[in-house]
């Protein structure tokens, strides 16, 4: 039923302009409450504009308001007519099925429509970031200011990719769990963040993303735990994360990969995200063996091929008061 | 003679395989000599890619290194089919000639060649700029480290366009020789700084750029010159020109018009860039008389719509050996 019901609507969808423009609100309302009205939704997208100087990860994916706004019919008739197509499509069967039974499914209402010329993927390319970025973003609703730093990171797909599993068990070390490096330090022991940590995806077709953030615990400034984190991450830099933190974080995304099987839901998404962007479900499958092979000095030269001090992009969140003591120059407030 | 020869290139072109790659040698090193081996040129183009969110302004027109690199003969090939086209070009004349004359020739050699289906130009927008950016580059070749901040502007053709005659009136005011406000403050009165001045150009069919530029004085630092500098603008904003030097500026805008007419080349190019975007010849005849009608009210309002303090970018050039004296957090040098 659910084949017959999509198979119908990647072929037969109806454009009816009424529903067209009551869509058309709902997804600018979702805009609204999800980015506008969310000031550090608001600097994140700002901040990936910024970041990515060509490629369009720069760009949100909801897509700008003035584009929700001017999509005429014609253009998202056009939009559906050339990607919706079974030769575009990726279909994820989890459960307690068998392959017999599935695939004369799929060819019976998959298979019956017809292939479109789909164009290959535009292979988009970053060039070098070569000047270091800042971004302040300042508004009256931000109660808790934050900043983050990221860096152009490879992927599975783009890059130096072999640093793509030695990349999620740095990120594990840093961050995960109240035991992490960053979390231990700066938020447990040190007592300068209220929140500290990393965050990175190997599961794209272009570059990734390797990113820190902190947020100042009460009574500390923005620039306390900037620099904080700045100082943290420049040890770590130097001295190389250990081979106990290693194994550790090996052993905790490990076993995630495991408990995550329960979920279908998550099986599905993890598997149709791969497929989608050229990667196989024996990728998938070989995800706890090729973490588990990650060494200390793969990560430690990962860490070290990324984290060049040329071309990261600092953000800052801050409230709309807070004028000059960012070093900012142009710390006048809006009006 | 020139139109045949013209109107044979846009029809007939062949592709040696041969020449293509000379070509491409040539352009990669015209980007090398003109971008890659200068570090302010260098630095423009990061600036533009973070300043530009969505609009296609913030791409270098000689394209990144990797595509130059990358481009098939199929892509070269698709290209020249789909754009050139009489139906796509602007033939300029300029000279001793009379239309009658003229039209026929053009109408021979162009008028023959087949019409093609060009697209309309993509109407390109810009989200509003919502955070205060910085880019920094730092370069062991620099000796004059320099300051700049850029706004989204209107132009001819795109925003609040009917401020695009004021704010030529206003850099003129700002930035026009020696007895201009910001030259004869900051470089002759205040000694703070070696060059300093504004910029602006309407002729664009999307958002124009307004930006401010200083480089320090002998003895000064960087970070004491764009201080001086922010604080002049703040001075001028507050203040308003005056009616003096509008009326000053309109006059040197003027004559500098009257005078441009005596290049051939210089009227070709001014017709040929406002007709290729949209506007017409009457336009360019009329604009002395435009920009003499330009009030000190228009030219300040123009001002106070554009120099709001929210979304400007500010870029920094800098010796690779200043390290943290700008305030900046990620001060270490690049190895």
């Amino acid at each position: 039923l659910v084949m017959q019901l999509e198979s119908d609507r990647m072929r037969n969808l109806k454009f009816d302009p009424k529903e067209i423009e009551t869509e058309r609100q709902v997804i600018l309302e979702e805009r609204r409450s999800r980015t506008e009205n969310r000031p550090g939704a608001r600097l994140a997208e700002q901040a990936d504009a910024a970041f990515y100087m060509n490629h369009p990860y720069g760009r949100p994916v909801i897509g700008w308001a003035h584009e929700i706004r001017d999509l005429t019919h014609e253009d998202i008739k056009a939009f559906y007519d050339r990607w919706y197509a079974p030769n575009n499509a990726v279909l994820v069967v989890v459960g307690d099925v068998d392959m017999g039974d599935v695939l004369p499914l799929a060819e019976k209402y998959y298979g019956s429509l017809p292939v479109r010329d789909v164009p290959d993927p535009v292979k988009w390319r970053e060039p070098p970031h070569q000047a270091d970025g800042t971004v302040v973003l300042r508004d009256r609703d931000v109660t808790q200011p934050s900043w983050s730093k990221r860096y152009l990171a490879p992927s599975y797909l783009y890059g130096a990719s072999e640093y793509a599993y030695p990349l999620q068990v740095l990120v594990e070390v840093l961050s995960g769990g109240s035991t992490s490096r960053l979390y231990s330090s700066l938020v447990v022991q040190d007592k300068v963040a209220a929140s500290a940590g990393a965050w990175y995806s190997a599961d794209s077709r272009g570059p990734a993303t390797l990113g820190f953030y902190v947020s100042p615990a009460p009574g500390k400034s923005l620039d306390d735990a900037a620099a904080a984190m700045e100082a943290k991450m420049a040890d770590i830099l130097r001295d190389g994360v250990t081979e106990d933190e290693v194994q550790r974080a090996i052993v905790r995304l490990t076993d995630a990969a495991e408990l995550a099987k329960d979920s279908f839901q998550g099986i599905a998404r993890t598997l149709g995200a791969a497929v989608t962007i050229g990667r196989s479900a024996q990728d998938v499958e070989a995800w706890p063996d090729r973490i588990a092979a990650v060494t200390v000095d793969q990560v430690n030269e990962a860490m070290r091929h990324v984290l060049t001090d040329q071309g990261a992009l600092v953000s800052k969140l801050l409230p709309a008061a807070a004028s000059t003591q960012e070093g900012e120059t142009a710390g006048k407030e809006k009006s």
